[in-house]
């Protein structure tokens, strides 16, 4: 039990007047207990008041107790959500956002007293603000990506394909500690031109835009990042994309100190790529929070309420896509600190082409 | 749409006492559908009552209307829920088991003369008797993996690691129209004795019993099966143990019929493995139902209520492993049918020792 964050997770209970809540997020569980667990159809619920604190789960997931949790065991014969019933106090009851609904159902059906609302904001606000620990993960697991994004880069020549260079990827991340990548994006030419191109048998071809992007879970932690490269040649368009979104990425964590709203970090790396003239072609926001998901709070868009803080860890990742042509997209993670940003990503942005 | 399905599950509703439900497992939507969507965050749901049926989904999922279905979408920055809220009856509303509670509690607070109850029933009984168009995607896939399976079993030889067979069989797949492989389970000698075994560095040696469980969708509907074999070598208690198995799979298999308990069917299987002395050492019940979700109804267990009828889908694998020793495990895929049951998997079971 971790029971910094778990204090913190009470104060913002309290603030947000929840006497009780469930949480059922596997990040956000492992989060405030140290154990991880995929429930899949099972129930796992970890109920917490301003005294209590107990991790109703079942059996088959061979949890053991820790030191300030109290571990309530069921079985595949049990109703799971009875035990947890008896427990609940009267009135509002914050409930995890993806908990399923029969879960909740069932213990409606159990508790006429109880009144669900949304539950998953004292953990979500805490997980944004990332500890020592967790810096420390998303530091390493960044360093990984540099390696792989490196050794990818590395790979391209004549014949290769985009899923090649994926499973390159994909086998680097095994051997470096990292959970198995999965839906890597590698892209060549006019498949830049969609953000979220799976891997194809496309070989590729002088003049293609090379995107790769690769995120990983690494010991728990994600790593997250974006490198266009040009291959054999770049057009003058090209190497026109290429610097208005390099100056896009800049100009966003340029501007990044504590205080900030997300907002205006999203506007300054959009207005880059309106100035250059392809303002339609940034299609998406600015970037998102990562830590124990890939993506978690904090929203770094136009529309984002937040406002930059130490420890807040999230992607920069300007883009452009012309259809039929080709895409370009340089993203980091980076590192609110007291007096700016760290960006985790080391490996250079300047116009890179493959000879 | 599907009206022959969707007539299905509105007499299961009626059954039931059911007069509207929210379907929202990508499987059930697609099943009724044909629009396979990972909504993620997002809200999909399937508003189905006697005489509606309308799919609301995000825009961000790119659907298009399609004859008898109404589509009604709404934005990111829309209340997802609200839409839904206005078109409800008031009373009992079955809701399906994993939609997010997030989205229950909104509906709820937006109408109070709502009652929740479990409502993903209809929907799960009606995918548990798989008409002819999935049979024939079932029986696709199923072919597509005793090939794989073959080529996999071809690859064993000297030095070879447990990732390596995977990655080939994950290649395979790919080629063939898989979705990618994920998961598979490869384990070499004392590893086959834990049944969920992640493929690790281990090398293959003289002695070995090697266990493949392969599984993936392939357009869609999934295949599983497992073979295992020897290498180089294989003693008096593996050719017991191998016999003991296989003749539980066979004893299944030839016990399967409409009408027949799946708590017979999984009871013959372990009777021939108590028989042989190995009882406790078959630690899982015999299988599950497979179609668009490798695991789904009906259970083939001792604990099933189920019984075996035409059209049913479900994995035969009887195993006994041996802790720090060895494992075995042999599964098909299997179809009921009008008097008997069609074995989806034709690989050869023999005791095989790759020389």
């Amino acid at each position: 039990m971790n029971e910094q964050r778990l204090n913190r997770v009470r104060r913002l209970m309290e603030e947000q007047g929840l006497e009780q809540i469930v949480v059922s997020a596997a990040a956000s569980v492992y989060y405030l207990t140290g154990l991880w667990v995929s429930p899949m159809e099972r129930m796992l619920a970890l109920y917490i008041t301003r005294k209590d604190c107990a991790l109703y789960a079942n059996e088959l997931f061979g949890l053991e107790a820790r030191p300030g949790l109290e571990l309530i065991l069921h079985g595949d014969s049990d109703d799971p959500t009875a035990q947890l019933a008896r427990r609940l106090l009267p009135g509002k009851l914050g409930v995890d956002k993806f908990w399923p609904s029969k879960f909740l159902i069932s213990l409606l059906e159990a508790r006429g007293d109880i009144v669900p609302v949304q539950g998953s904001d004292p953990v979500d606000q805490a997980r944004m603000y990332k500890d020592a620990q967790e810096i420390e993960a998303i530091r390493h697991a960044s360093q990984v990506n540099d390696m792989v994004m490196e050794q990818a880069v590395l790979a391209l020549k004549e014949g290769v394909q985009e899923q090649e260079i994926a499973a390159l990827a994909e086998e680097l991340y095994r051997r470096n500690g990292g959970d198995r990548g999965e839906g890597l994006i590698v892209s060549f030419g006019a498949n830049c031109a969609d953000p979220h191109h799976g891997p194809s048998d496309a070989v590729i071809a002088p003049g293609d835009s090379v995107v790769l992007d690769f995120f990983t879970p690494i010991q728990r932690y994600w790593c997250d990042m974006t490198r266009t490269v040009f291959f054999r040649q770049a057009d003058q368009e090209q190497r026109r994309v290429y610097q208005a979104v390099l100056e896009a990425n800049l100009a966003a964590e340029a501007l990044l100190r504590p205080g900030v709203p997300m907002s205006q970090v999203d506007q300054a790396a959009r207005q880059m790529i309106e100035q250059a003239g392809y303002g339609p072609y940034f299609t998406h926001r600015l970037g998102h929070g990562c830590g124990l998901e890939c993506h978690e709070p904090p929203d770094n868009s136009a529309a984002s309420q937040a406002v930059a803080q130490p420890g807040m860890v999230f992607s920069v990742e300007p883009g452009v896509y012309l259809p039929g042509r080709f895409g370009v997209r340089i993203e980091d993670l980076v590192l609110v600190t007291e007096d700016g940003c760290e960006v985790l990503n080391k490996l250079p942005k300047d116009l890179q082409i493959i000879e």
